[in-house]
Formats: structure tokens, sequence, C-alpha cells
């Protein structure tokens, strides 16, 4: 670690920027020494950094300072550099890099790592790489990756440690002792049994404390947690931060431990997958920050479209009031609020019930109650929104009609968004369709088409 | 834990609704129980329940039901049900509990545990519990609070394990033997000097496996990452996630170890921030869902107060432009499209801002580069949907020369949109004030303004 504690008491600097490694300086300095071809002065830079500092800098480069680095480092690359980038910068590192340098890597590295960084590759640049691995890597990476991404079989770390519940707590540790493929880190030991079921977990630190005679499985905490191999990572993350866990085991079809998940390779995943639905409900990327420009146009453009047919159905609507509106040009000027207001109404539902689903704090033994409860918050909101607009459009155009439809039409609207803006998550869920994907633009469709056809409709009956 | 491994892999679910014990019909037959008044029936139920799933059933009731919960339990309520449950359950379930059974509770907890638990007190209300307790917790718990909410002072554990450096591994090993008062989990051993300032770090699967004659400190990390007691929890969990740690050591001003936050803390403040972002850039609090439906209504009614001001600044746009509306109904029906494109394009690059900031890889060394970026997806995507919607308009109504207006204020406006997604919450950031709470409002009112005042401007001096 490179987090000096003597500087951060020094000046009691709460803030992180002066307390990190990857400054701006420094990032120019690598820039400057990029645009010299100073290798040397590139290794004395990096040198002091944390791998996951080296990362950084390579995802804050310009795409042409990064080839230029990679290809500079390129043969010595630590591995954990690697498995720390992000994942478009991982791409177009590992294109740039050597086949063979790749590969030296990728032994290097813990399972999971190794079948991370090797499935952001195509087909054949993997099976390139993975016939440039020794034998024993070989087969263990060939059999992650034939784990869905983004399931614990993708997460699993093959090396753990297991004994067998008969042992002592003394011979354990002599096993400790004299083993040598044991994981660099770990803080819990499984107890299995004969046919390598796991039966029990035992904490390092309770192993410690006590006394060497006593059988490992007499301290062992039965029932550990364990997940199939199969189980997507949003659920093995959310078992992690249920029940404060700090290893799972990764069982097979028949119940064999094959591996474990630890805490901290499931922290990446509890950031990913929150960050996600935040992305998703603006339609773009997880990536798209690292993206080429290219990628991120067309991956933004498809949502784009989608919601230009929705605001072209709800122009629409508009069409089938133009003679209204040519009789009272008002009309024109107010429509678009309540259509705004409905949007954002109807979004702030849609957000607290998307993470609620998430979050697993809506199910179907409180969804009635919610729907209510959301039901009744549009319906206050849209009396207050609605008596305030309501007030002003009549003072602007002097015209309390105007002022009387504009009111209810909004007190409708701010209604409907409030329900679509949980009904139609909820929907989507039961469809199994992601919430976060799909929600924002089948509830503005909804707020936008009801918005306008409620004001113009009103306005239509009540004023001419 | 009550996850059984049979069940996993019999049926191999990956699924969690059948494997987590917090089911539907659970909470129905607690609900049933409560209207019964069967405290037998209550108690067999909650009984094999893990204290964080209890936590979920009291998230899940309705107010009376976890009322009438509590008042059950509330005598022998499980210290861990407390530290498990979501803000506003919290406040709700200890109003309801007697002082005493809180401050009996409060007592069994570590002391980052019970100093969350009290900041959700009324000062009043802690004054009685502290009094109530013991006085070496009283102190501990005194100094918590003393500390920023969201600070590491919040999150530390005072009990950790730390021993001087010149011990050897055999001693350190008979300390951890004979020691009662040491913490009930715990991963890593603090190395400190005399006046105990930590100088290194060892896990104890390093510990267990090195010969008991050598020095502790011949083995340790140098250096360990300790962070200030002042620290923003944000950054806490930003340097967990960066380092990969499983342990931080917290310092005081004068830069002695007091406490420890370990992972499992942290993994809770990690999901808290990301979900902040979503919350806050929607209008809502992230205790929404757990709010009462008078708080809901009113944390919600004063996003969209502001946002009502907005709107009505864009209608004042298009009033400008009534002549202009009143002689070409058509206006008023694509206008509309104009602003709602520029709202969904402003939104994308904000997100993707706001996040980037977030995670630091947004930084004054990128940002240039990422502006330049941003704008060329703009340019990109606003051509592409100009050219749609612009060849859409002039089949609509007929009139190329509308078709064009229709185009280039869509390119004028999605650039606009691009540059307010992210000038606007780099700025915030500058100004240190949260862009994910306020980029929303000023992004749209960028794009709803320049949208109408493009198209309408437009349209006024070419068309007619």
């Amino acid at each position: 670690m490179t987090l000096e504690s003597e500087n951060i008491s020094a000046d009691n600097d709460t803030h992180l920027d002066g307390v990190l490694p990857v400054s701006p300086e420094l990032v120019a300095e690598i820039e400057t020494a990029l645009a010299n071809g100073d290798k040397d002065q590139i290794d004395f830079l990096l040198e002091p950094l944390h791998s996951a500092d080296v990362a950084d800098i390579f995802e804050q480069l310009g795409d042409n300072d990064r080839r230029l680095l990679t290809s500079f480092i390129g043969s010595d690359m630590e591995p954990e550099v690697l498995s720390e980038l992000d994942d478009s910068t991982l791409e177009d590192v590992i294109s740039e890099m050597d086949n063979l340098d790749v590969a030296r890597a990728i032994t290097q590295m813990e399972s999971d790592d190794a079948v991370h960084v090797l499935g952001y590759m195509d087909e054949d640049e993997q099976r390139e790489i993975i016939a440039a691995l020794p034998i024993e890597d070989r087969l263990a990476v060939e059999e992650g990756l034939s784990y869905p991404e983004d399931s614990a079989g993708r997460l699993l770390q093959r090396n753990l440690v297991s004994v067998p519940g008969r042992w002592t707590v003394g011979k354990v540790i002599e096993y400790f002792r004299t083993e040598e493929n044991l994981p660099t880190e770990f803080y819990e030991v499984f107890i299995v049994d004969p046919s390598h079921h796991p039966i029990g977990i035992v904490a390092l630190n309770k192993i410690i404390r006590t006394n060497r005679e006593i059988k490992i499985r007499d301290i062992m905490e039965e029932a550990p947690t364990v997940v199939p191999v199969h189980m997507d990572q949003e659920e093995v993350a959310y078992l992690f931060s249920q029940y404060d866990l700090t290893t799972i085991g990764v069982v097979d079809d028949s119940g064999r431990l094959i591996g474990m998940i630890t805490v901290d390779d499931v922290v990446d995943v509890i950031e990913e997958e929150a960050e996600e639905d935040l992305m998703r409900m603006a339609g773009v990327q997880e990536t798209d920050i690292s993206e080429s420009v290219f990628e991120a146009s067309k991956n933004r453009v498809i949502w784009l479209v989608v919601n230009l047919a929705t605001a072209i159905l709800a122009s629409m609507v508009i069409a089938l009031f133009d003679a209204t509106i040519q009789q009272m040009v008002a009309l024109a000027i107010l429509m678009p609020i309540v259509a705004s207001m409905g949007g954002n109404a109807g979004t702030q539902t849609m957000t607290v019930t998307v993470r609620a689903i998430a979050t697993r704090d809506l199910t179907s033994s409180n969804v009635k109650r919610i729907i209510i409860r959301e039901t009744t918050i549009a319906l206050v909101n849209g009396v207050v929104i609605a008596l305030l607009i309501g007030g002003l459009s009549w003072l602007w155009f002097q015209d309390a009609l105007l002022g009387g439809v504009m009111g209810v039409a909004m007190v409708i609207n701010m209604i409907m968004a409030g329900l679509a803006g949980i009904l139609i998550p909820v929907a989507l869920d039961k469809m199994d369709i992601d919430p976060a994907l799909a929600s924002s633009i089948f509830v503005t469709t909804v707020t936008d088409v009801i918005g306008f056809f409620a004001f113009l409709g009103l306005a239509a009956v009540v004023l001419l």
C-alpha cells in the first residue's frame, strides 16, 4: 500500500484528492514521458504504484497514449493490473498486447481473474491464449469459461482450503504450514465429507483460539452458505450483503464443493449492479465512459430512436387537437408543463420501485400496500402541484376556466404517473424483463400521452 | 445460516425466490398470527430465521403490523435485528420499544452498531438510553456519536487486535488463546509501536503458516492502510474497493490507532452510495420506500415544485412565439419532440458524467478529452435523429422547409444537451455541490429552453 498514515494524520485532510497516488499531475508526467518515449521515466513513475492505481492510469489516458503505454510495459505487465482494468479498457489493452505476454500474465492469476480477463476476448484470441497455457491452467480456465457470464462460476476461485472433519485443530494448522498450494489469502476453512460435499465452515481466528487436540468438526459452523455454480452473480452478492458473509462455497450440480467466492470479489459486483440500474434507466451502457465514440454513439442512439417513437406518439395526440390549439394558443404554451410534471412524478415512483425490486424490499407480500401508498402520494402531490399551476395559469392568461382545466389535467396525469411508475416496473419484473432497462420508456410514454390528451381534451370540451 | 445446501443442489434452482427463507407465504403467516395475537406462533415462525431475515420481515410489514410485532417481541429483540433494519424502519421500531429494552440490546452490540442505532434517535431518547448503559459502553458510544454522520468514526469498531512488533508469532497465538476481550470476528492483526501508532498489519493465515519463533514484525506488511476518523464513509468505501482490502485501521488526530473498519461493514456503504446517486437524480430520498406517505410526499413535492418552475420557464419561451404558432399549428405539434429528445440525450450524458465523477473515472486529467468525446457523440447522434425526424416531419406535413427547420433545431438542441450533460455536473462538483442532486434540473431546463427557442425561432425566421 502506498497510502502513508503520516500524511493523513499530519494535515488532517479528509478529502482523498491529496491522498490518492494518481493525481492529475502524475498523469500529466506520464503523458510527457510517453510523448518523449522515455521508458525509464515511465518505469520510475509507475514503480511505486499499487496495481489498481496503474489500472486507473490506463483508464484515464487517451486512446493513443493508452496504446503507447501498453506497448512500453506490455511484456512485463503485472497480472493484477489487467484484472483491475474496467471492461472496455481491458479489451483495448489486451488487443494491443502480445498473445504470449497475455498468456504469461494469465498463468500468474487466480482462476477467477484469469477467466474474467479471457472473457473479454473474442473467441479466436481466447483459443490462441488458452493454447499457450500450461495444461492444468488450461483445464481450469476452460471450465470457468463454460459457465454463463455473470454467474457464480465466473467469480469462483478454485483454490480454497478444505479439510476433513475428523482432523484435529493441530493437524489443520500443520497442514497450513506444510501445504504449498494454498491460496495467498483466505479467512475461512471448509470442512468436507469424503465425497467432497461441504458440511461446515470455520473462521481462522477460531482455529487459532482453539486447543490443538480438539476435532475441527466440533468447532465448525454447520450448514455453510453454499451456492450452485450457475447462480446469478447479483444473487450471490445479495447473499453476501444480507448475511454479512466473508466467504461463500460454490458447489456443482452434484453438490460437491468446487470453489469459493470471497467478499472482496463481490464488492465489485455490488458496485456494478447498483450502477447498472442507474445507467440502464438513462439508456446508456455501464461501460459507456471508456467506450470508443463510435461504440457509445451506437449504443445510445438505439435508446434515442425508441424515445423518438414515443415522442412522435405524443405529438400525434397533440395533432388530434390542432383546431383547438389554433383557437387558443395558450393551450400550446401550457401543455408541455402537464407532460413534464407527469414525467417527473412518474420517474420518482419508478426509481423507487426499480430499486425496491432490486433490493428485494418490494415483494408480492407488500406490493398491494405499496401501490396504494404510491397512489396516495401521487394524489397528494398532484393536488399540490395542480393548485399551484392552476392558480398561476389563471393569473397568466386571466382565465379562471383555463386554470381549472390545467389543474384537473395535472391531477389526472400525476395519478396516472404514479400508477405507471409502480405498475410498469412490477409487470416487467414479473415477465422477467429487467425493469431498469425498459420502465422509463413506458412510463414517459404514458405521462406524455395522458398529459396531452387530458389537458387538450378537457380544454376542447370545457373551453371552446 | 438457514440456507440448506441440499435444497440448492437438489432442485438446481438458480433463482433465490425459492431459497431465501422470507417468502410471501411466511409474511402472510406472520400477519395472520399478529391478527390472532398468537405470540407462540410468532416465536415459532421467527425462531429459525437469521436476524437479517427478521429485519426484512419488519420492513415488509405495514405500519400497524410492524408496531404489533415490535410490541410482541420488543423485550427479547435480538440486537442484530435492530442493526440490520433500514433507517426509517429502525426509527419506527425503536420509538415503539421500551427504552430499557433498547438499552439492553445496545449493550450487546459491537460499538459501530450501537452508534448506528443511537444515531437514529432524537436527542432526548438518545440521552435517556445512554444514561441506562453501563459506564464503559456509555463512553464508547458518546465518543462514536461525537463524529459526524457518514464519517469513518461512525463505522469503526473499537474492539480490534493489536500487538507490539517485538512479539513472536508464538506469543501472538498464545495471546489469542488466553485473551478474552477479542472481537468475535477478525481477519487481520495490527502491529503497533509503544505509542499505539499502527506500523504494520498481518493476515491471520500468514500467522498460522509462520514458525512460532519468528518475530511478528518480520512478517508484517508495512504501512497498513489507515484513515483518519473524520474521513467520509464514501471515501473509506472507495479505498476498500480500489485496493481490495478486508480491514482498514482508523486513527485519531495524533495518529493513534483507535479502531478498525472491516469489509462487511463497508458492503452496506457501497450499496448505499451507488443507490444515493440514482435516487437523487430522480429527486427522491434514499429511504423513500420505507418512509410514511406524508414524509415521502413532502420530500418529493419539493423536487416537483423546482421542476415546475423550470417547466414554466420553458413555457415562457413558447409564449414568445404565440403569433408564430397561431399561423402554423404544426409547430405546436412538433415542438415537444425537440425538447424531449434533447432531454433524453442530456440525461444520457449527465448520467455517465455523474457516475464517472463518483467512481473517480472523470478527473481533471481527462475532463477536456471527455468534453470533446461527449460533444462528438452528441453531434453524431444529433445528426442521426435530425435526419430521421426531419424526414418524418416533411412527410407528415408535406413541407420540406418545416422538415429542415426540425432537423436543424434537433442538431442544435442535441449538441447543447451533450454540453449541458457534461459541463453542469462537472461545474457542480467543482463547487462542492453533489452533481447527482442538482444536475438533472439544470440539464432539462437547458434542453427545454434551447429546444423550444431553436425550433420556434428558426420557424419564425424561415417559415413565415
